[in-house]
């Protein structure tokens, strides 16, 4: 193991579940692109007693401690004080830091009240970071041979301060030799333990220093290969190769886990239109593709067929094939299709139609039970999924589904998904 | 102090900062409404040792401790290892798992493989919390005298976990005796600032000892009233009571953050469907409304006319209306619902046409102009709104209003919304 780098968030804000805590997501990604992993998080609210074992405790563990909020005006907010306890240092003024607060609250026509003047006292000793647009400035000490940063709790000043002062501090203490690579695919249709298996049977030597991790994002997979360092870089490739060939088209992407996104890419890219005839997403499609700025140069209509009537009112769907073969159907979702595509003059489009329950299923149809109907006008095709689950669950992956066959359908990908076989019922 | 509850998030996505926790402000949040507040959160990532010493230490302090993450079927999901070796228990394969995994299989139509059943082998004793919707089942062991709860990282499976399992068994063991009560009020349209301004204004005597806690849940606001003893409930009721008939209609809910939820019940109780035309939130209002249960009681038909040509052939919006007023206008969107309306049928609708950005924008009609009709045949109104922000803001808050504006149809509430006025351009 290398460095040991901790981070101590505190506030009782964080502690209610009031407050979702992203700055420490934002200084252990920075951290990180830099080769610095975080090692440990600990998270507890304004209790001074408690700030004081943990500032105690964890400096004797690390090599560096970021400890984020506490450093404002109020009575709950005790970082320094915490922190004087903590290395047996007095609290003095420190001018530097009063400067600062003279300054900061003159540029705002403001009177440096007694909160503010709380903000200069601080551990004897104590460097201070600069805070360009607060009136917290930032501490560094030294202490059971950790470097302690202390940052305030708003975020856009701990971003400040962590790319110009803590950073930058960090990789002169703790210069690196060994750089860490990331590599994040993101795949759809496919479960993490499928993939796995996968791998398992058709790359079985993978090798352990390049690291294989998974995160399921509904709806889809996020496949992360890490490598921690340069030297295994080529190892990393080869072995990357060999998994964007084993997944093929199932990766999305390597940049962002948007597949609506991915899709109005495709569909520009190829300069075609979709159109979409949607039943049991309810919109869900049509409200995807137009999240993505620029939709409108690949997307002019979708119609939201609801019920019967609709579908045979507006997309011209026989009213004998709906009581014949029921609206969850092949033929029907076939007629839905072409009725969209005649409608919109689009040059490709999708149909859905299923069964998203609670209610609504019967024993030849159950609830999860998916129509799908995809292609040109003059090569519509069609697919039977089974997806049972919950209603959420239904809607989502039905439109990833859908979205998913729109880019294949774009990109001229003839293969089709392995998820075909998985989702059958 | 009272009760120790701890928490460990796992997961080497958490410690890259790839992936932002909230999770744990969920646990905090729901255990706080059962006035059991946490006491410390330790967040690291995947390596067993650090597993291991975390769960052996934190069950050692703690009275209950709750971990996050790690129960999946994938080779870096480590909890229940991690588990029986902190415990000093051996690794079993438990049959009720088994069977739940086997049946979780079977429903879906896979073949049980050796990654899924990894996600029966649970240190010997455990007790499992049911996973109705996914494959990881939750654990219970009491050890250290601390009760260890595990559960998936899946939001949605551990809320139902957190909810059906875990905080029943937690209120079984550890009864409270001074109740907190809590009221959650779920507001649209209002900023937290505007209603904290109008409660200072109005209701200037607000008792201390009734907590109040705003959080903005886009698009909605929540008021939390809490009394934290039983002797306090007449207060907080006749202050609850005050502050509702302050807020009005602006209240959709004390029970669910679910406006299409709200929006479907109101249109149910009055035997009403509705009807959609969608430009610029493209299929957003139809995907929220058929996201409930029941949709299709009260819609049958959304229409997303995402370009003038369809406006103009499917909504029978007139050519010479677009060309003199441009899509964006008061008549453009009472036409669009005239259309939609005559198209489906329906009793009332809503249309919504605007400018979502990043584009788009001109110096008249800038990025974040809504016009908004709504209403019965008969009786159709329209509103302009600006809503400047993201593309994903606008669509938000464009969607939502569309949806509180049903709501208020339905209920025959003919007031109008003070958030006319707040978001006028």
């Amino acid at each position: 193991m290398g460095l040991t780098i901790q981070l101590l968030l505190t506030g009782d804000e964080l502690m209610s579940g009031a407050t979702i805590d992203s700055n420490s997501a934002y200084i252990s990604s920075q951290l990180l692109k830099e080769g610095y992993p975080t090692t440990r998080k600990v998270t507890i609210g304004d209790q001074f007693s408690n700030l004081v074992d943990n500032i105690h405790y964890m400096s004797k563990v690390a090599d560096v401690l970021i400890i984020n909020g506490g450093l404002g005006p109020t009575q709950d907010d005790l970082t320094a004080e915490a922190l004087a306890k903590a290395s047996h240092r007095p609290l003095l003024t420190h001018p530097d830091a009063l400067t600062h607060l003279t300054n900061w609250c003159e540029k705002r026509g403001y009177k440096l009240n007694t909160p503010n003047l709380k903000q200069a006292i601080l551990p004897e000793g104590v460097d201070i970071l600069p805070n360009p647009t607060g009136s917290a400035v930032g501490l560094h000490m030294i202490f059971q041979n950790c470097h302690i940063y202390c940052t305030p709790g708003v975020p856009h000043e701990l971003k400040t301060m962590l790319n110009e002062s803590i950073l930058p501090d960090i990789k002169k203490h703790f210069p690196l030799i060994d750089k860490t690579h990331t590599t994040h695919l993101y795949t759809f249709g496919l479960g993490e333990s499928f993939i796995q298996k996968l791998i398992d049977e058709q790359l079985p030597n993978w090798p352990k220093e390049i690291e294989l991790g998974f995160r399921a994002a509904m709806p889809l997979v996020e496949l992360k290969l890490t490598s921690h360092s340069t030297n295994l870089l080529n190892k990393k490739e080869k072995w990357e190769n060999r998994l964007r060939t084993l997944l093929g088209a199932h990766i999305i992407s390597d940049s962002s886990p948007h597949l609506a996104e991915e899709v109005v890419k495709s569909l520009k890219l190829k300069s075609l239109k979709v159109t979409l005839a949607e039943s049991c997403t309810g919109g869900l499609i049509a409200s995807q593709i137009t999240s993505v700025p620029g939709a409108s140069n690949v997307f002019d209509l979708g119609i939201v067929s609801y019920s019967n009537k609709m579908k045979h009112k507006i997309l011209d769907v026989e009213d004998d094939t709906l009581n014949r073969q029921g609206a969850v159907s092949k033929e029907v979702v076939i007629d839905m299709l072409k009725g969209a595509l005649n409608l919109s003059g689009a040059d490709l489009g999708v149909a859905v139609s299923g069964i998203a329950g609670p209610d609504g299923g019967t024993k030849q149809k159950p609830v999860g039970t998916l129509w799908i109907a995809w292609g040109y006008a003059d090569k519509i095709e069609t697919q039977l999924l089974y997806l049972p689950g919950s209603r959420q669950f239904f809607q989502q992956f039905a439109a990833a589904a859908a979205l998913d066959l729109i880019r294949r359908t774009a990109l001229n990908i003839t293969e089709p998904p392995l998820w075909f076989k998985l989702r059958k019922p």
